[in-house]
């Protein structure tokens, strides 16, 4: 399975000009999956809930989906990537799982950062697994990752692939997922962006350094931190079948739930 | 707080000469706390059950436990270190807390790592958390770590210093407890051993790099491979109560157990 990541600079508010860029490179590629960072069409800083409402669309119908459903049946390849999901009067941080025959899942963020808890609404989608070509493809959107609980949900719920469409600004996530991958025994595939975005309040730096980790924590490539690249690597996602961390011990099955608080 | 670890090779079967090697190191040290490795006064690779059966000794009343209990009220200092824990006719591989005023708290390994699991009572404490001079302590012991629900259920209960004493062979510890440590803002310290123990099937090597992380997740101190040591470093376990990882993100109230699985 050819999997990869496309770090690039979204632009703010301009849809039309990032699409292109998407579609230009991924054109470019031979992949089976490549994941983008979150709201990676729209940028990331709309300044309110009216403005983001703007942005926002309903999921597989609106036109970021439909422009994401046309190049992975021309590419024969999958994307997972962020957007502003609408449905009905509540907007989610969401990511989007487009596969090569046009398939289109969805994720909602379930642990929103900062100041997306005044314009997103919560994600109520409990870390749903879906099957690509036979493997197991879990999501999560950026500030995810640092709760346990996220990267364990997908492991038990059966992801082999854990794609992670991300706006970093914080420098935990490079090496905390290292961990999230080893000790679920996944892939992880952090696709993270570059560049700044200001508002009137504030100026948010993002960080790069997108990476996919084996199963067993090994960093298997890194992006740098300024950097626009879209690499593609060969993995066996039967790798993440395995679950021994020894000969004896599952790093599922030997969970002692009976001593676990809630 | 003045915390810390020792950091030495226990020879199997000689408890005497072990109890007195801790004895000597403690009485040279000033410390408010001090963590040991797991199994360190009757060394790891005990051959049997029955083996295990005569170095086992019941908490608090056996002859390791009053031994520490002893030095714990002569230094004014506390202790945690892992022993062969008897209770009726069960064995538990067992981390005890030592407190300065001489009470005597266990908990019971959770996750048995390889061939424990034929020798060893699986554990039977829920992540109890204790209070020394008004810090909540939790321990684990090595394997325990691999698993994020271990670490997460001490936060859950109160710990902000987590002690584990350890007998470590893989080379995982060293980087996921800097996760481990952040991602539930607790004091960790690893109290690993070195050299090697052999048995008629196998030889295990210990992998030293005792370590002290932050809150942060930052790494305080790592000790060497192969080194004999006993640092002392001063803490304030005030830190650990916070709990914010961005002024608006609590790393437990965030948590969204309505979507977690089991």
């Amino acid at each position: 399975m050819r999997v990869g990541f496309y770090q690039f600079a979204p632009i703010l508010r301009e849809v039309e000009i990032n699409l292109g860029k998407v579609e230009t490179a991924i054109r470019h590629t031979r992949a089976d999956l490549v994941v983008l960072p979150e709201m990676c069409f729209t940028g990331y800083m709309l300044s309110s809930r009216d403005e983001l409402a703007k942005f926002a669309e309903p999921v597989p119908t609106g036109p970021i989906c439909c422009r994401m459903v046309d190049l992975c049946r021309e590419r024969n390849t999958s994307l997972a990537f962020g957007l502003a999901e609408q449905d009905a009067d509540r907007i989610y941080n969401s990511a989007v799982l487009v596969t090569n025959s046009g398939d289109v899942h969805v994720y909602r963020k379930s642990h929103l950062f900062l100041d997306e808890k005044d314009i997103f609404d919560p994600g109520d989608t409990p870390f749903p697994v879906f099957r690509l070509d036979g493997v197991g493809i879990g999501m999560l959107v950026c500030f995810d990752y640092i709760f346990p609980e996220s990267g364990r949900a997908l492991a038990l719920n059966g992801a082999q692939v854990v794609c992670h469409p991300s706006n970093l600004v914080l420098d935990y996530a490079q090496w905390m997922t290292l961990t999230r991958a080893a000790e679920n025994r996944v892939f992880w595939i952090v696709a993270n962006r570059t560049g700044s975005e200001t508002s009137a309040e504030k100026t948010l730096s993002f960080t790069g350094r997108s990476q996919v980790v084996a199963p067993t924590g090994k960093l298997l490539y890194r992006a740098g931190t300024d950097t626009e690249e879209l690499p593609v690597i060969d993995i066996d996602p039967r790798d993440a079948l395995d679950k021994m961390a020894t000969p004896r011990n599952h790093l599922l099955e030997d969970r002692r739930t009976d001593l676990y608080p809630r």
